[in-house]
């Protein structure tokens, strides 16, 4: 019988686990966003000017840096639950599932941390790298067993 | 036997039907960005300068007020089916369920009409804040079915 | 029995192949932005000039067109994968669920072209074009399965 997509299958229940750990760490990024966007007074729209001193600015050095490390998990956490979930359909190995889904979250968690505090590179560099290449290693798997 | 991702199922025959709406109005962001841009003569790229009086402008405020909901879109409706749909798999009461979606569903809506229409807060940010704890929400189900 | 997300399903194992390879495409953008940064001397960050001579900078032609494209392919791939799986499973006939992988997949190679390269339009608008009908004509078939 074909690998399905369900929680008795260990590989999928711990790719629900990971791939939701990475969801909600860059939905964490909204919330930071709005947090320096409150104490650093600058705000994206007119109407969000609710208290005097607010200010519509797009170039607060804090705020776009928080702004680029979500655009950067957009770019890499979205990629790595779409090919994830066609990975777990193939049946891998379950340890070298694990690892990737491990590795990819760990690098991500470092990669926020890295980009928040302008940690020297190439911290930063090497966790985007490193995750990168987790969510090439899956797609190949997916690429082999899909139909042309 | 473990829930399924199939239209046989209820609950996911529901998520896919809100799913869908909440990704196809995300879409629809990029047709009125493009009339924006047709209508207030502003484009992005040179080679989309075909009608005389067009300028490649990246300040425009009504276009970049669209750009921004789109944004906000891919930040919240796309978490929002990732999360979803290993939500569903985890079995939830079909009345819950049914709340998160129509709920997530609703505040999206109201959102883009909040964003475009410079409605005054807290109109837009309710609605964003609401959305998002319905993905936590969802979230934190998956975290406790899944496998560390 | 419903119609399932298992690579037994052919229509599953197309439009596994085929996201996959949308999804590693947008992913090869984040490659030639890194290229281009290298090579042009623009960084994003402070703590990523290692070299002299790069500057911090946010209007470089060459970069923000490379960006610009690789977020055209985050508004339309990852709705792609995301309705795409939702529409594999209402068990579409397969030669016309092959059609719209393969139009969606081709269109968007050649957007990529098409912007990276400024070919004059109407040659990126039309591509784009196409692709979100592919869409949203998955989308109806989608909701028209769903539950209200």
């Amino acid at each position: 019988m074909a690998v399905q997509l369900t929680f008795d299958n260990p590989v999928f229940a711990q790719f629900a686990f990971y791939g939701t750990v990475c969801v909600l760490k860059t939905m964490a990024m909204s919330m930071i966003t709005i947090y320096q966007r409150l104490t650093r007074q600058v705000v994206a729209n007119m109407e969000d000017r609710l208290v005097k001193g607010q200010k519509t600015v797009f170039n607060d050095v804090v705020v776009e840096r928080t702004r680029r490390c979500h655009q950067n998990d957009i770019e890499n956490v979205f990629p790595f639950i779409l090919v994830g979930g066609l990975y777990v359909l193939t049946g891998p190995d379950p340890w070298w599932a694990a690892f990737h889904f491990r590795l990819f979250t760990g690098c991500r968690l470092f990669h926020t941390i890295a980009y928040l505090f302008a940690i020297p590179q190439p911290a930063r560099a090497s966790m985007f790298g490193i995750g990168w290449f987790t969510i090439i290693s899956m797609g190949v798997s997916v690429l082999l067993r899909g139909r042309f």
